[in-house]
């Protein structure tokens, strides 16, 4: 796919059931993207040198998945001047949920992450495409008709109820 | 300021001392904007009409701002291409501000909403600058020079704390 | 059954089994209704469509179901004169059904939403036809039967428990 | 105003700064009330009465509010074949709302009450005059004009930030 | 066992199992009571009867259990002098318990309802029989020596796993 | 008074305000009583002291209250065979009393705590009245006299409201 | 292993499979430990035995978990001048674990509980090492090596992804 | 007092008068501290450089208090070998101090942080002295005093009580 624009990190190799998704809707949008295991907790050195550096390799996005008392997505945001997609994951420990969505929404001033809805991959997949068309105005034309699909498929299921 | 790039809308005029940050953190990042009251519930044609057009019209991002059951950005987001922001605000009558963040947070797979923290319109502009700054490496510069900011500050306030 | 007077509506296929609960109770009490699937976020004109002009077709009560983020049930308020009965469902990725009760319960002054329990689509629909039994006496005797019915099942219920 | 339709009822003196809004509501929108305080735990019998005649006086619809463990609502719909329109009152004691809302709306199937939003009183007089607009239809007309009020009086307030 | 001196009542037959708990206990504990399934909502002239009556047959304590929007333990306080142990149930369409717990404890006051954990109907057996030795001392004794048996199963469990 | 039958305790001075309530109504229904300061936390040989020879003292109820990680009802009911009373106090740095009211209801099966709502101390003083009254006939009537007053009350309230 | 310098003790053997893992990460790091069965409610005494001579036998750490309303941390904490690690589990009847947190969390000042992760058991033990360590500079090298460890397994999992 | 041995960082000078309460406490306790602005946000590479080199400066146990996504604890514990305590601060924008438990305490395995109450800086600074104490029997004969402070205080309270 050429110089990959996107790149879909996460903190552990259990969110990869859910950050895979990202990487699904990024490749039917047809948005080149990079996937890696990234951990604040764990590496947190090569999670400080990734962030660093992403915007010179050329990434244009950042999608962090992380779930618990989840600060990849907040510390990454910290470090590049990119705009950074978080996605809770709700990990087997978690409460509910909650803890990861509090980590990742409540930043401070300053420090902006992009938040989508708990295990909300796909979206920040879509999101992360919203965000190139800003440049590529033919991935607009994909979110387009992306959008139609979603509106026929609702359409189909209507007709489906009514006939039966 | 030219062409406005960001389109900045709240629920209420209520909303408007917590969205000005956004306006202001734009106007710092030198990204141009305009502002404007959109109501998904008490102006939904306006609000259809706003969301079907912004793109046409040379917006590249939408802010929204709303709070209690908080349906703007996440209607906004449903009708247009662009990438929405969505600022949940904590208004006289919410719940702790949780009715403004999950309703606005927890959009379902195929319609993303950048959410930001609660109350949280001045990273709401930084998001937005940062989107734009894709297309616009001045406002990367920008970016990276305001984070710079941020440090010296942080560091200043060290000082202080030391001699005292 | 004649001129539907009750329209029950969901944002996804994946609500049915449980909007499905207000049909039956409706056909139990002799309401005559339809059913359909429209989605605030991917069918939004054909949202805004159905919400202008329910009324005009003879539709008294709106009953509107969806899960997460839940815009249905207050755009369709924000639309149309008619009173829209709200039932949060407790969707897959739902953070416990709060998500789906807040968005629906916390409408901002002047746009009611009529809201059940979780999951209570059984109660939307008596609550439908305690609507219409405003004009329709015979609606209101079969509400009052219901009842009794109620009463007898727990009185049938309490004589086993007792012979055990 | 003639014999009323609607009775507004609450637990305590203390819910009535909230509850009077229900009735402003009314008044305005043309719809004869009631207003009386009836509680579900100091006067039961009181209560079970006047759940009891409700319907057989002429009142079409029940509008209820209480605070903390709010049984109220709940009460009277067990009893009354009307549509009853629960109010949750933020008291003093209240655990941040939570505890109202949850006791109204978390009700059993076959016993509906309709909620609204906490403190949502002015949306308890407006759902109860879209009730009566089902064989009213002068009653639906004020309330087609009360929302183009709401939208006005948006498209003012947008006027006004425009010439900031 | 003669004249029942504590009665267990509950809102439903699905809150059978949890309520058993308590019927074990007092049993255990040499209280004599009795069962019965008393709906608020399904059969409130009942539930008024029973509440008015139940101190002049003899009954000195109430037990009730009740799931979600739970009225049955505050209304039956409201009515009767006795003193009522409120069970809350966590039943299947209920918010994780929150809506059983607080619509129990979160009385007003002058109505207390003595509240034990989610499910706790053990407890509450246990507490009744506290509330019987205020005037039988050999109750007591039996809840002393049942508190003596506590403590020598932790010792067992203590033992063995040592020994392993 | 005479030898005091029910014994109020509180963790700290900070809790007066709102156990002194307690007190208020028990002197109100002629129930004799003792108040004392004793913390779990910070005087625990006091607690357990306190908690060991209360029914040896003649005491038949204790009443507790503290806040926070609210330990002292707990501990004082693994302790003491008497029914003990716990009171979740809402501390100044309390997580809007959510940690008191859990800390106090959730006790594990075998110990009780008769919880009552969030500073509901003078629902507590009732509940001491009532367990008291299993014995004391006089102090029954008392209750249902104080219930006919909490009538009265709100039909004087309700008079007023409708002379308006 | 010699002396044990950390105490491990849970409520209820039902905590067992969760506390084996702090066991199991001292065995890891070379500390030395013993394990019991404690239960604050159900053994009083023994837990107050405990809590007073742990630190005359040469204990410098204890871990203490207990779920609901959970009071052994606190209590021994109360007690003990020693640090005490506490571990939220989450019980079955537990309200989400939200009991078993807040009731171990939110000490009184002046008695401190160090609370980790529900069900964050492994992390106690590693806290207990990381406390062991300030007097004993072997257990820092493991823990550093530990570290280290973790860096590894991510890197291998990272590895493993980019094959794919 | 010669070298520190435990190192008070924070995330905002806002955070200074509830962290200044460890240093209160570590003074009173005889402990030796140092105090300064990191954050993990605003100064991502100050943060890293401290955690890295705190163990060798001589630092023993890290306190770090920050409010929201509260990340600066879970960082530093993430690069030091150190005991970290966190201190949860309520900030102004903080969802009710939820956010800065959940981020704190929720650590995955690996990398845990003492977490103390919401705000409970004193408590942090109380449990730095504890872990002192394993080495240094001075600082707990002095924890061992304060807790003895704790009681007669309270028994003063009680004693004033009871005059009253």
């Amino acid at each position: 796919m050429g110089q990959a624009l996107v790149s879909i990190i996460m903190g552990s190799d259990s969110d990869l059931s859910v950050m895979e998704q990202a990487a699904s809707m990024l490749k039917e949008l047809g948005v080149s993207y990079e996937m890696d295991i990234v951990s604040a907790h764990r590496t947190p050195e090569k999670m400080f040198d990734f962030a660093k550096k992403a915007h010179e390799r050329g990434i244009e996005v950042i999608i962090a998945g992380a779930g618990g008392a989840a600060h990849l997505p907040g510390m990454v945001a910290a470090i590049s001047p990119l705009p950074v997609i978080g996605v809770p994951v709700k990990s087997s420990n978690s409460i509910d949920g909650w803890d990861s969505v509090l980590s990742i929404l409540q930043m401070p001033g300053g420090v902006p992450v992009a938040t989508v809805a708990l295990n909300g991959a796909k979206n920040a997949g879509i999101l992360a495409a919203q965000i190139i068309s800003v440049k590529d105005r033919s991935i607009r034309e994909k979110i387009i008709a992306y959008k139609k699909g979603l509106q026929e498929a609702v359409n189909r299921k209507s007709e489906e109820l009514k006939r039966c």
